[in-house]
């Protein structure tokens, strides 16, 4: 989405969680990462940052430093509270969707980290979609009064909170958010953007 | 502090929850309100739009209209997840806190919304530190990078969610957040600003 908005044409290379050789350029383990000639950085904040210094030229990822901060912000939001929220949602369908050398792998490290099997993480699904729809009230209110969070055009705080709704519809059939939702729309509005890139990518039509 | 980032003289009226009149010029019935020559406005967003458009010629609270959408992102956070998180918290010494013609009604208006007594709301006190605890990491992680919500200098964001603090602070000797937390550290940033202003206004050293 931050290449697409900034008309920056790329490639992109399918990978699987345990192929760390592949991102071991990055010097870590962990996508996403991206090359551009003789630069190989990871993380998407950093990649941003990188992307509005590197391409000046290019409509901005922030507009300027306040924007940026705020923007940090809701990273920040949408690490914790917004992902915390639709993990154990989608997580089995995660693990389902997982190539099948990679999921001994995730069950193994994620049940490590959680302290639970990924069934008991997932149990009790009904509380877990109203703890996401609480969690949700930021973003749906924004997005009610605004058309993106950025405003009358999407910042890279949209397609930061956008990737955790891409990320469940890649392998989630569940549906997140009702049709009548404002945030439905904002997601349409974003898959639909820079020719329909998002739209077309695998995933469920929810 | 958004009149004093800006530079603008003012002078601030001491007012109980229950003087309706006294405010009656807004059209409604909450505090803040402010009076600007002809202007009354009320509702402390639109008075920050207030203010950038009729001085422009002042620091302004929001930089530009991306800075100022994610702005309002940050305001609905702290209206739900902060402001949830604190009132528990803060609500028996809300309550000691208001003169004695605004108890009752504090009481009851307060009992009707939560349904339930204002002591089994501010129940199970460690369980709603925690809480608050959670519902600040997006706060303390921006904090950590940066002086201010806004980045190097404070924006409306800061003053906003400084608000929920100031709002404790005035009425409640409970500590929200421990001298270490980066948050203590931003917190006393604002407390110490223009001319520390905000460090002097009644509450309690916590």
């Amino acid at each position: 989405m931050a290449l697409s908005h900034k008309g920056l044409p790329f490639e992109t290379i399918p990978w699987h969680l345990t192929d760390k050789s592949a991102i071991a350029d990055s010097g870590q383990g962990r996508a996403p990462v991206i090359e551009d000639g003789e630069h190989t950085l990871h993380d998407s904040w950093r990649i941003a940052c990188y992307l509005d210094s590197a391409y000046p030229n290019t409509p901005p990822l922030f507009t300027d430093a306040s924007a940026k901060a705020h923007a940090l912000f809701i990273k920040f939001w949408c690490e914790r509270d917004l992902h915390d929220a639709i993990r154990p949602i989608i997580i089995l369908d995660l693990l389902k969707a997982f190539h099948e050398k990679d999921k001994a792998y995730f069950r193994e490290s994620r049940e490590k980290l959680f302290k639970m099997t990924l069934e008991r993480f997932a149990a009790e699904e009904e509380k877990k979609q109203a703890a996401l729809d609480r969690a949700l009230v930021p973003l749906r209110d924004s997005v009610s009064l605004n058309q993106y969070i950025g405003g009358a055009q999407p910042s890279f705080a949209d397609f930061i909170v956008f990737g955790a709704f891409q990320w469940a519809r890649a392998v989630s059939p569940t549906q997140l958010v009702t049709s009548s939702d404002p945030i439905y729309a904002w997601r349409d509005r974003l898959l639909d953007a820079y020719g329909g890139i998002a739209g077309k990518a695998k995933g469920y039509a929810v």
